[in-house]
């Protein structure tokens, strides 16, 4: 992932997809200090930087120098078609640890705090204490150790929760965990059996698809299972088992293998389970034009973006 | 508030209450090391320490050495009637302060969140990404700046929450606030106009009672307002107008004047509210336990109880 030379980068035009707002493409015009245009219909004449959501096939050509994408997971893309050779890909990451954290927690302490119950008696006009549930003390086992995994983790210890953090290799401790075990570990299944709350923030890659099944379903006794990563990780019959079966409590699901999931879609019929629409980690415009600003002063530099992509693991 | 005399605490008869659970019951006999006998109709015939949620008029006599309260609140009670003269006042506040921090965030987080709109567009098997908010940098002001209002205080602060207490006499800055202003003064309404959120902890006291009237509802610009100390600590009609008009933006009452509320309440008409039964601040056995055991414990060195009420002034 070594950043576009600075000469053709100079030369090059800046092309924005029309889902853009205009404030970011007012934006992206101050920061690269040339005017945006809108993709044409067949391959530009001459080197371009692009930034959209998804990245059209007439665009996927050598003059492609980078990419830089609205969105935090780059999955779809990558799948989508060959990656140019050399084209630098860039994320846009905002504040979506600290936005997938809140989301956890509201998710988290609605289940301890009856919140859609309570909902619902209020719609009944029905007054009827209901019991809730401490979090402090509990444990929650996060899958992925990353800025995401790692915020998730500390909002919740925030809130007296432990916290176990789910990694494929040895490293050290991240900020927010109490302790890591190795995926595939026999620590892995103690701490799912032992795990109240069971969240995933693991992005899709070849290892990651189906990473949910039987296996680790099995594993829990009672937790609730938080997706906040991506649908495909989920087996989703292993999942639909494990509810009937009680071995998970309940399942927040933001993400699911197949989206938007139509009204046919087998997951809105899972028993004690919420869908959420995608709708945890979203990116605001103010977040596209930050951290597109990050990136280009990185490669004005001659740095690689600390958001760049390796496009060839994934993430 | 002095502890009863060591002599006739020794001979005093523990009477509890028939609405405890049993477990209650062996731990108050294994803490005092004497039977638990029920209230007998009529005065009893010598000093008694009596446990229960409420003091029937037949035990409101000198001979009344202790009363342990199961609940937090002892409003009502002192409301009652007259306060045998001498008698010692204790109750149960548990793990309050952390049960009542959760459920403030709990419904915080679940409106930036929106997990009730999440939770019908579920029943709807309707995918639609909703707009979330992040808590961060928004203001909460937190009236209350004793055990509970701190608590409260700083499980806002962990999810980058602006906290101002407001109290009513000048003090150092408690745990968990970034500032406290002084109830009445020009800072207090800065205050409330700045506010995403306005958390009440409030004891009913005579100087509390419609606390929330008028002018605080229309000092604020938009704020949701939550109550989880007392119902009587509100005017309604005042909550009324302002939800109409928009001054307060969304209300969850923990709390009302009149409770258990009847379906034919107003308050269950109001808009943008949920009434949620007065759960949030719950006692489980284990806190009465634990908390009577302390107060025991003081009384037996001749102190008095850091749960020790001051009948006069009411908390």
């Amino acid at each position: 992932m070594k950043p576009p030379h600075p000469d053709p980068l100079a030369r090059a035009r800046l092309l924005t997809s029309p889902s853009l707002g205009p404030a970011v493409v007012r934006g992206l015009e101050r920061i690269t200090g040339r005017p945006a245009v809108p993709p044409h219909t067949g391959e530009p004449d001459g080197p371009f930087v692009y930034v959209g959501d998804t990245l059209p096939e007439t665009l996927r050509t050598p003059r492609l120098l980078w990419f830089h994408s609205v969105n935090a997971g780059t999955d779809a893309l990558l799948a989508a078609g060959r990656w140019p050779e050399g084209a630098l890909l860039t994320r846009t990451v905002g504040r979506m640890g600290e936005r997938i954290a809140q989301y956890t927690l509201a998710w988290v302490l609605a289940e301890c705090q009856s919140v859609p119950e309570h909902t619902a008696q209020h719609s009944r006009s029905e007054w009827r204490r209901l019991p809730s549930e401490l979090a402090a003390g509990r444990t929650a086992v996060v899958y992925g150790t990353g800025r995401i995994g790692s915020a998730v983790a500390g909002l919740l210890r925030a809130c007296s929760v432990r916290t176990v953090g789910v990694g494929r290799s040895p490293r050290a401790v991240p900020a927010g965990f109490d302790r890591v075990v190795l995926a595939g570990s026999e620590e892995e299944t103690s701490a799912l059996a032992a795990a109240r709350w069971v969240v995933s923030a693991l992005p899709l890659t070849g290892a990651t698809e189906h990473f949910f099944g039987t296996v680790r379903f099995t594993a829990m006794r009672g937790a609730t299972f938080v997706n906040v990563g991506r649908g495909a990780t989920v087996d989703m019959a292993a999942l639909e088992t494990a509810l009937h079966d009680g071995q998970v409590r309940r399942a927040v699901l933001d993400v699911l293998p197949d989206e938007p999931a139509g009204p046919a879609d087998r997951a809105w019929r899972l028993p004690r389970t919420v869908i959420t629409s995608h709708s945890a980690g979203i990116t605001a415009d103010d977040d596209v034009v930050a951290d597109f600003a990050a990136c280009w002063e990185a490669v004005a530099e001659g740095r690689t973006p600390a958001l760049a992509v390796d496009t060839a693991r994934g993430y």
